[in-house]
């Protein structure tokens, strides 16, 4: 069986405010019971580790964990705990792992060894029977059904929306109805696709709980239309990168909250005095966004949404099949 | 007085055998003592912060606690203390701000906000009369003399010196002729540089202590020759961006140790099948560094040397002055 191209890409799009309705309604059961097992221990520090697009759902809940919690956080570098047999001391640290397929070596073993050093683990993962569930002490599905495009778009979202739960134990009632109402204002993003056919770079900047956005962002279009996208914080693009900017360097700005849209007003004054052609992705300009009545710290769930749909329209438009970007398999193992 | 292009980072770049001596002749009186005192509170987890170049610094830090140090360990997001105003439990909390200049508003913010929160505070910068040096609990100078080129070489190397010494305690006497060998070594790099003169994208990669260098040599590359370069850890490549990589697409493999060529084997073998024309930085292969009685946690120091000349030449040859890269001023300065 053939499909049109990007055909599962889309439905899985599509399906987001469907599967974000469904993790809302199981909560009780698939969230709240490990959320109390888990704090019952008081981490003193959180370490999150995870590959690829799931490492962008890893920095969203570093933000939350710092913020939120108002607990130290780090992202794990697997290497550090498999290639150079690190043993170090986790009692008092929650140790998060998140995967889509739960099939990554490397974060299957750092699991384990977190474990061994005494941290109290979980995994966020769509395979609840993966080698990643039974390393970790509780296991949490993000129950987003299977995924049958190689590039996650529903299984990020929906990676958030669970982290969202796990670590605030918080209301995320409004998040899907805005998610729907983004895809259905997505008209411009055709026009947009058109602009960027025979770009050559782009550069997608984000500050705060934009920046996860930012790099999922670029993350897609990389892997659906083979464009070089370099993704950074606001603050990091001033430190160097900005001289690469020029006409020829299109730029995706995530001013999706009023504080993201403050915190890179200076950046983005720098990147038009610069001649690059600046497009945003937030509640007034570009590609709009419906976060009107949605918290901060939700906005990563409905802002990505655009960028989905621009890197799946890209990817037809070049002549890709953003289903089957070469040289990927929807499984990725690394150790 | 106007110099020949790239005089200043050529003169900066040759320094560096001379200022890594000098920081190891003062090491005893500039590093130990604020070593004891720190450590004397029995650090739980390690925090660091830092932008630009320095955030390289701040990676191989992370690295060298969790392996040597055996800690766990997060790289701050200087946001979520200042735009976000989050106030976490820091006791038992180290924390680490890197600033050549000390005069990033976020990073001093950050580091008052880190101390308040009961940290024991480290800045290690430059300009010990600078603003994070005033901020912080501890102050450990880099001594690396002043950088006079926009983009930071000797200062960056200086850097990983001292966190060597101050985190591990250990010897590092055979690094400065290290550096020298190499430097001696390099004649390759103009005709590397040739065949990037009109190459539109870089890809870096490296995998546990060469991942920072495979970040470090991609700023270096933007913001002397501005040539879009992505760098990645290697298991990151293969999840999703290594769909972009094709036969214009040249990639820069840091290899400079065996457990970072073992850990890259099967990324090059993949890399290599999609037709990218691969440059090694390593011992024997390509871009050669003088690594052989160099300890692992030390090769970053060595192995970033061949990159930074191989993007002040390839600048100079895109008619370029990496001297006077466009937009950037030496201070950058961020909130």
């Amino acid at each position: 069986m053939t499909n049109a191209p990007g055909a599962l890409m889309a439905a899985d799009i599509a399906s987001q405010p469907t599967v974000l309705q469904s993790i809302l309604d199981r909560s009780m059961e698939s969230v709240a019971p490990f959320r109390a097992a888990a704090f019952r221990r008081a981490p003193r520090f959180v370490l999150i580790a995870a590959r690829g697009t799931s490492d962008h759902a890893a920095l969203y809940a570093k933000y939350l964990v710092e913020i939120c919690l108002q607990l130290p956080a780090g992202l794990v570098s697997p290497s550090t705990l498999t290639l150079y047999d690190a043993k170090p001391d986790f009692s008092d640290v929650l140790f998060l792992a998140i995967s889509q397929s739960g099939a990554s070596t490397d974060l299957v073993e750092s699991t384990c060894r977190a474990r061994q050093c005494g941290a109290a683990t979980v995994a966020i993962t769509n395979t609840t029977d993966s080698p990643l569930a039974a390393a970790a002490e509780f296991v949490i599905g993000i129950n987003a059904g299977r995924e049958t495009s190689v590039a996650a778009t529903k299984t990020y979202t929906a990676q958030l929306l669970t982290l969202f739960l796990f670590l605030t134990g918080l209301e995320a009632s409004n998040v899907p109805e805005a998610v729907h109402q983004t895809l259905q204002g997505s008209s411009a993003v055709d026009h947009h696709a058109e602009r960027y056919r025979y770009a050559d770079r782009i550069i997608t900047v984000g500050r705060g709980f934009s920046y996860p956005t930012a790099r999922e962002a670029a993350l897609k279009l990389m892997e659906t239309s083979y464009l070089p996208a370099l993704a950074f914080s606001g603050a990091d693009l001033m430190h160097g990168p900005l001289a690469m900017v020029d006409s020829q360097t299109p730029v995706i700005a995530i001013t999706s909250s009023p504080l993201a849209l403050a915190a890179l007003a200076p950046v983005l004054g720098k990147l038009q005095a610069a001649g690059a052609d600046v497009l945003e992705i937030g509640p007034v300009h570009g590609l709009t966004v419906a976060v009107a009545d949605i918290a901060t710290e939700l906005i990563p769930i409905v802002d990505i949404v655009p960028a989905q749909l621009l890197a799946h329209r890209l990817s037809i438009l070049r002549g890709e099949d953003p289903d089957r970007p070469r040289g990927l398999l929807k499984v990725t193992s690394t150790r």
